[in-house]
């Protein structure tokens, strides 16, 4: 079993994480245009049972002023790698890391996760927050 | 053919079921987010011939204040192992349980069968209630 | 070539056919539920031809007050097995009676054929009526 | 090269390829049903390098009062395997004679090429005409 | 590493670039029509690292006037192959020469890369642009 | 249920099939090489259930000096539209029709069928005969 | 968990199960050719933890004097559903099984298993046991 | 119907075809390295029907003073787009035209057609010629 | 980067790893079958480069006495998470590990890796060794 | 057009470009193991039209002495980019120089290239030399 404990007070701490996030000027401000990344090597770790989870995180998003830059969100998702965090979790925290560094016009953070027990889950965050009907 | 019959009284109690499903508090409740678990491995029996069925059950939905725990979901859906169920009822009764424990802001369930005859079939289930244009 | 021609006065009698559909009560009638059927060994005869046609037949609905059995569904639609018609005419007869015996709130009914002379072809018939731009 | 040339004025005269297509009563006409045919044995010629150029026809439309025959279909589209005619234009030229003798409610001409110099292109054409936003 | 500064003075003149697009007549000018062009054959130099990037370019356009020649957008897109640009940028700078050259009534250029460092990514330009919700 | 027993004893008398086989002289008959036909459409009653099965027969031959015509194969194949026969019945009947009248230097007879109570099964016949190890 | 202990005594008596085999006569007994069916509904338990196990059975034979009879090979099947036995012993017992009741000149037996704890296994087993080199 | 007897005499005089074909010198004649060229956009004419055919060409083959130019191939295969011709002759006359001009160590020609009355057929020829067992 | 560096002398020790893996009796010793166990969330470290590899890592073995226990496996699989080690160094030492413990008649174990800078690698190694022609 | 003529004498040296490849030790080299690297990235230019190719190279070999460095062997891929070259020659050139400097006891090279004028090619060459039956 992994010992995602160590350090565990320092990784709880978001501003930690988020702030290997770079960014560089949007080149084209003027325009409503998407950006998309699909990062299929993510890695964290189940708080419940100590094992490994494994999944894809896409980011799709406008940009407003500034873009976020690929091998710094490659680090920064490197990070979670010994982290205990659950799916729900750890969706929505990456969002609120991108959201606070990158400030995009809109956002999609989706997490696909690998089968546990014969189940396999994705989560859906949306920035900004979709009215229900 | 499978005993399917037995037990029926208490099976067909349906809150013996359903309170099989555990939750834990959304991590993330002032965003309307989609939570997806697909679930591959769901046999049931069919009440006409005795035979087994099997199918996938996809639910998703955006959490209102509590999520539904994955191991819980997946205790939950072996117990229609071999129980005599209709495909038209056991996803409406999956809902029912569904909605009545985990109380989302928005639902659907989805069952998808493996072929019977040459035909196979999917069922549809939405909350709240889709109105017909 | 195929003596399609046999019974054709009875056959031509749609009521016929029809009688073979059986229902069950729609288990939850307070929702507006979807069930699809795929259908995928309907065979035909072409009437100028005299050869053999095959096809998926794709049934969507939401019932209302019944549901069509499954086994029923698929001796009605064996029914056609040596039956002269052709692709157009076979996708709204099937609907025709369909809505005659199911009478469900929303219905759609397609068939996808095989190839035939390098070109193959579907037909999707709605209820109610879809109206046009 | 192909002598793509001979007959060109006699070629040129559409009235002369569309008159290959032959048409039925609509079964049901006062249904707005949809009606596909998928033609993946297309062939023209470029007329710009004399090499020939292949594709696939997907010809969507909802008939009014009559529907296309499908062997005179193959045979309207076997007229074009000489032609010089650039992708754009016998896409729009086929939605033209189309229209011309079925007269349908709704209808879209899609054509799909292999790709030359690396490159592969699609057209769709629509009608009625499609606004701008 | 490649000596992707070579005349980078003069590359980076994008009207230098885009006299490469050549254009014809609309055939069809009075429909809203729409063309596209997939270009799997992209290459362009991290200008970061040195290294090559590889990728996808689609085009998807409402001809208005004129329409953009498939040869000459080959040999347009070649002039990039060792140019170094950003994804961000050399999306965006695609769509300012096709839209000054090509003029379109509407316009789509999206851009898929191949991965780099585990990731991959996706751009999507649109003209007009798109108002957010 | 089919009437599938009309003219049993015609159809049980394997020349009446077979005769429907018309061949070609072989063009290349001092060469030993390989003719493959896959035939998707087949269809034949289960005589156990009354109940239509469908599969494909694909055909692998080294033709010696005739080769099949390729239509007759076509509606020798349909003559088991409405035959009582079993998976590995018609596989081994099928081979001998084919031995007896295209006399080929080597032959397989492969069929692969449609699920029938959630199984799905592959007849494989060879010629000549194949020793065991 | 499921109690998969009921009546294990009679359950781990093999003989109880194979004698739901049933057996027809070899239809061409004097050729070596190939049966294949796959089960893809294949569901028994995990002795350690209780959990049931999803799996595809796929078997491939060459028939002496007598073939199974594919209705009894299901019901023979649907006796491991409730059954507590490991990927490795349940493989080799349906082999045991087979070659007891169907005596084969040669046979394989494979079983495809879903993933458990992000690893999935496969087994196969063939008559006559092969030679290492 | 096309006009596929156009000018037979000149095309069956099979020599007229094959001088279009092109060699360059094998840069490694000392290896026996394999080359394989696929040509999916093959089209001859049916000379029973009238009607095109359509299929792909691939050509493997160990050279050994010479190999094939692409560009020639492409020309040579494109004159039989008016050849009335059947599966089984083309394919043995291209190996025969191939052998003949490009005299290779060892070749296959391989013709896979698209389906036709519901049947679709694949031919191989190799040489040298293979003995049977 | 992560401190892959962490305990390196203790990693680098394999016994210490190995003992990890456990193993059960054979349950059908006198045949010689095969066992596989897919693991697709295989994760270690670069040492050139300190970033994570992912890959999946196949057994494929032929069991003497004993079999090796899944969840072992997978424990043991994680051992490797943190460890820095190449490709062609870690497949061979999980073989050796592999053998040690589970002392197989035959066994062959298969990384395949995502891609690093474009390219993607595998690696395939085999017990007993592999004579070269 | 590319100037892919510059410095043409010092590229023809092809030892200026294997000079790139590195080395290091064989961690195994008692075992006779194999290594497979996918390239797909890889773009030469055809010396017939000044146009950019594209293909996949796959490396497979098994090592002696030494193993190919992954990022020496993209480099020395790249060295390729604006080189004039056949695919025949550039395949043979690229086995060349990986035998001149891994030495491995067994190899292959294969190229995999896109359509040009709708034909697609793929080269294999083998080390050492496979005789011709
Ligand atoms: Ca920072
Ligand atoms: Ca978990
Ligand atoms: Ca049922
Ligand atoms: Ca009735
Ligand atoms: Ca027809
Ligand atoms: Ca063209
Ligand atoms: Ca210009
Ligand atoms: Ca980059
Ligand atoms: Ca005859
Ligand atoms: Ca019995
Ligand atoms: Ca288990
Ligand atoms: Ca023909
Ligand atoms: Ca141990
Ligand atoms: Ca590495
Ligand atoms: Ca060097
Ligand atoms: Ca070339």
């Amino acid at each position: 079993i992994l010992n995602y404990e160590v350090e565990k007070s320092k990784l709880n701490d978001s501003n930690h994480f988020r702030e290997l996030l770079e960014v560089f000027d949007n080149p084209s401000p003027t325009r409503n245009f998407t950006i998309q990344h699909h990062c299929p090597e993510f890695t964290s770790v189940c708080p419940k049972t100590g094992q490994p989870d494994y999944g894809t995180i896409i980011f799709t998003y406008v940009p407003d002023k500034i873009c976020v830059e690929l091998k710094s969100l490659k680090m920064y998702l490197q990070r979670f790698r010994n982290e205990g965090i659950f799916y729900e979790a750890v969706t929505n925290r990456i969002m609120d890391d991108f959201l606070a560094v990158v400030k995009p016009r809109q956002a999609t953070v989706e997490s696909r996760w690998t089968p546990r027990g014969g189940l396999n889950s994705n989560i859906i965050v949306q920035y900004p927050d979709v009215p229900l009907g």
